[in-house]
């Protein structure tokens, strides 16, 4: 029985909601249950030096937690003069995730940096920030459009994420807080809205995993993803979840 | 003519949003028009070593921006490596401030930490976050003495902030960005419930002010503050605005 | 009863040393009592990026306290691998005073870099640094005229620096070490020749002040500064004082 | 083809020389190819502070890579003044993967860091300072057990990793510099002596991968992990390889 | 000929006020002809973690350069972040230099600080500085003699510091600047009363050095050294020189 | 008698391996006794800043140890997040020494920077770097030369460097760790084929050395660094030492 009531493959309820900022070219606000995460996309026509005179374009990301997003203060990384490891690894995954669904060549010489700041956590924050990015980033895209800086098909195909884990021996959909702190295992995909695979990470926390095992999470995600996806398309086209 | 209309005594519509945050102690998110920050007050029994063992508590105050609260992406401090020289200033004025109504030693040998992260910007970051801080510290005081953590009487007085400034000659209430960017000069005023005052920081930025004009910037900030005490008020004792 | 027997309305005794030093274009050694500073002003014609290709100059200012200028050793800003928050503040006020009575224009495309730093620290040193960076300052523009580097008119009045307070209830100028660690309310101001105000910085250390007290303040300062331009007329006219 | 002509399930010719530290209580060179690591495994008594009074031990590891290991020199991390994202990635992989095998009660109240630098790289440094750090950890081990530092059973199992990828459309073992810049997928894999997943890190570097490509790379990571271990287990019994 | 038009064996005027800070233990301000430096030594009772409990006092050593003591001005390093391998080379040397001449078992668990603070430089800042610091340093023991923190003799012996070095094919004594800048030898002597080493640094900045140069470079310093410290001697016993 | 039975002026054996590093244009391993410094020597043709546009080329070094080159685990600098003011100053003089042997205008707009990185320690780190830094720049420079990139004679002379000390009262050459941390004093010498002087460093651990005692070192030093000349030439030569 997960903490949550909640059934093996069942994830969270997922909301988003768009425009919640008034300055970004592309903005959300993506709630995995309790964990909350404002994700801004912001155009600059300025590249990294390395990436000039090549016709191409970037896209980056940055990911942060508010000091108090977590049950304990954390100390702010500002203060601390440097980010942690962590924050590093996760903010290299989301940036390398949305890579994989732009087509550099039509973004042009452009840069787009999608800033993921989790406002609350519990558990999943670097899936939902993934699965945000993609929504914040696609709305930059389109304001981009609006304004001819690009032409049509920037975006490839749908992005999303999520965690799945073995807990108590049974592999769950979608690891809150409490899930985490105590899974054997915990993995997180990435994937396309084509159903293929961008980014596997898997780790085992307590006791190393099976090939069996690790099929049954990916069966997980590629059901939790698919329903994403959906959500996303839904989002994209003016509905309100 | 202020770009917003308003009448040059005229402050923003203000909100606050209590216990918007499920983890922390005391927590608003509080909106000086279109700026807004999330405060969130935490409670830590761990005091800094140098104030241990005098039965005195510890108020401190943390305060950023989120990159794209601003209409230029800003570079994120964390990862720059260091808080800016103005986000220390301000930090360190958000404490002082708070502190200046506090009895420590009722407070007893307890710290609370007040984050005031600024989610949206548009001028007067600094006086929306003293004057929302206090209410999430006001909310974490009370959560305390819930638990008989603190006595009575921690608080001694209300405390909120606003800005006030020369604007094309005119003294005027409560500038936002297009107004401070502009202003001749720029003054922040921090007071009690009683009036009386806890910071005055005036600044000639384009010209130098006399006294006349100081007066005039003291009224206002009188006249708002005012107001901002009695919200504070209203807010505490449960109603919305 | 001030610690020092001076009168209320008494500033310490000034001293004011021009051309202390062989290598910058304008320097002095200035003393508000047992506070030492040297000020060095140092022209370079290299603006800072940003500021480039505009017709206009930049002042900035730098300030630091050697370990020992105080009673206890501090440690050493350079070997901590930063300024602290304090000192930030302080050159930053340093640096916008200076600013804000100087011609942009007139000066070209030239900075001036004025460095404060304490031999000796008593109290006041955010005051004296202010009041002899702007003679350094004058002296580095009077070189810069004499080479035909700029023109007449740079300089767009006097600018000086005094802090007051309340001790043990009585409004006094001129705090010292001794009377700044103990007093309830401290302010600093910074005005013109022409008794206008650049900066004012009020804050209450022990307990608010109220609008009277603040008054008082404000009517301490100027005389204070009233006597330090004069001082610095005489000064720049040759006199030693 | 794969440039250096081996068979698609082919690794490189591996080494692993042991005791190649005076100094260190375990270490041993290990040569993927022209991947060249030194792994020395230091024991210490001495528990990080949130570690200690649990009857646990721990282990960590720290990587990093020589500045003319590459074919372009690096900047020194030393002089750049911090580790790069990309160091503590797979410092932090390494160290979670040790701690994957040891039994931490076992160890007892003691710490073993396992420092992997990389002399020479020619692609494959994680996989190969993994299985190294095994080796020298191992080593470490015994040398505590000859001084009865520490009982039997500390290692529950034998551990290596090696790397995987689909280059020009086949799913290829243990990629080499040439093929790892051009692999349109590049995957680590971490595994026990037994079979099972320590971890799995999958990246679409190209073009998004289908389940059936994951599917080959699991197939090709086990083959080549089980390789690994054999040769393992004759250099721990005194084989030179 | 020397640009100063002394003779190779004459150094320059020397001079050394002591007292000269009304909060330093020990204080001088000491010029070789124009090189200045303020020389402060704080008596601190807590030593550093790895040398308590020994019954053996520490002296350790800071070196600073104001940012316009050069003729151009130089980046502070408080504001760089870091001292510069420069600095960090001078004060390890200065405190090594004068932990020699000390009994530290006679000193007991106290430590002193010594500041040297470059006002003004015109060569010969490391050599001025120490002999200046032994000084600052003999005074901060006669402070603790005064006051029963030590006993008799915790000074071994005197201890200055001059530079020689090879100018246009001549050994010379105490180079300035000028003769810096264009030395093909430079080297600094640290040495005792009684005409014992305690440092020798020679490097080679245009040519390398025969024995015979270095054999005169030595000669010189002995000269010099010897004279430094007569007038340690005669400035500790109240002489002005 | 030595530790190590040597006679005092007995240097330990030494081994020179060229060409270890396949991507390096020059390197080496270099061993004196239990001492290994790896050494490497890359080319590059982009100059600093500051040398740009003088028909002059640069060279520089770079030192580091491994953190378990010593007996006691050391923590790593890159973690640290600084190089120690000690490998500062080693870097410093390698890259200082070596300069003396190049004539920069043959050397032509090119950089050389040596890596000098230390796999095990025992004493003498710096003078091993600096004897085997010599080779990889020799080899690197004659990669260059077969290239055309530079003509004849860019290389003036041969560069070597030896440790000696009083131990126990006796002059001694090329101290290993044992003596270096009982020695009375300890000096580094770097000298050229010809025997003349780049570097000398004399430090005065235990107690001030006589200019005997100097005369003493200097003439084992010119012994010793005669016999590693001698060994360069071989080495150099394509003799297996």
């Amino acid at each position: 029985m997960r903490p949550s009531k909640r059934a093996p493959d069942q994830m969270r309820s997922v909301k988003i909601e768009r425009n919640v900022s008034n300055h970004a070219e592309g903005s959300c606000m993506i709630s995995f249950g309790n964990t909350r995460v404002l994700c801004t996309a912001s155009v600059e026509t300025n590249l990294p030096p390395w990436r000039r005179g090549q016709g191409l374009g970037w896209v980056t990301a940055e990911y942060g937690m508010l000091p108090r997003s977590t049950g304990q203060r954390m100390r702010r990384e500002a203060t601390a003069g440097k980010q942690s490891g962590r924050t590093q690894e996760i903010q290299r995954l989301i940036g390398r995730s949305l890579r994989a669904v732009i087509d550099m060549q039509a973004l042009g010489e452009n840069q787009i940096t999608v800033d993921c700041d989790v406002i609350e956590a519990d558990g999943g924050t670097r899936t939902a920030s993934i699965t945000g990015a993609f929504i914040a980033m696609a709305d930059a895209i389109a304001w981009m459009k609006e304004r001819e800086l690009v032409g049509e098909n920037v975006i490839r195909d749908h992005l999303a994420a999520i965690s799945c884990g073995v807990y108590q021996g049974t592999p769950v959909l979608d690891l809150d807080y409490d899930e985490d702190s105590a899974a054997e295992t915990d993995a997180n995909f990435v994937m396309t809205g084509a159903g293929k695979f961008v980014e596997i990470q898997g780790t085992a926390e307590e006791a190393p995993f099976s090939a069996d095992e690790l099929l049954s999470l990916i069966g997980l995600a590629q059901k939790g993803i698919g329903e994403l996806v959906d959500m996303q398309k839904r989002v994209l086209n003016g509905e309100t979840i």
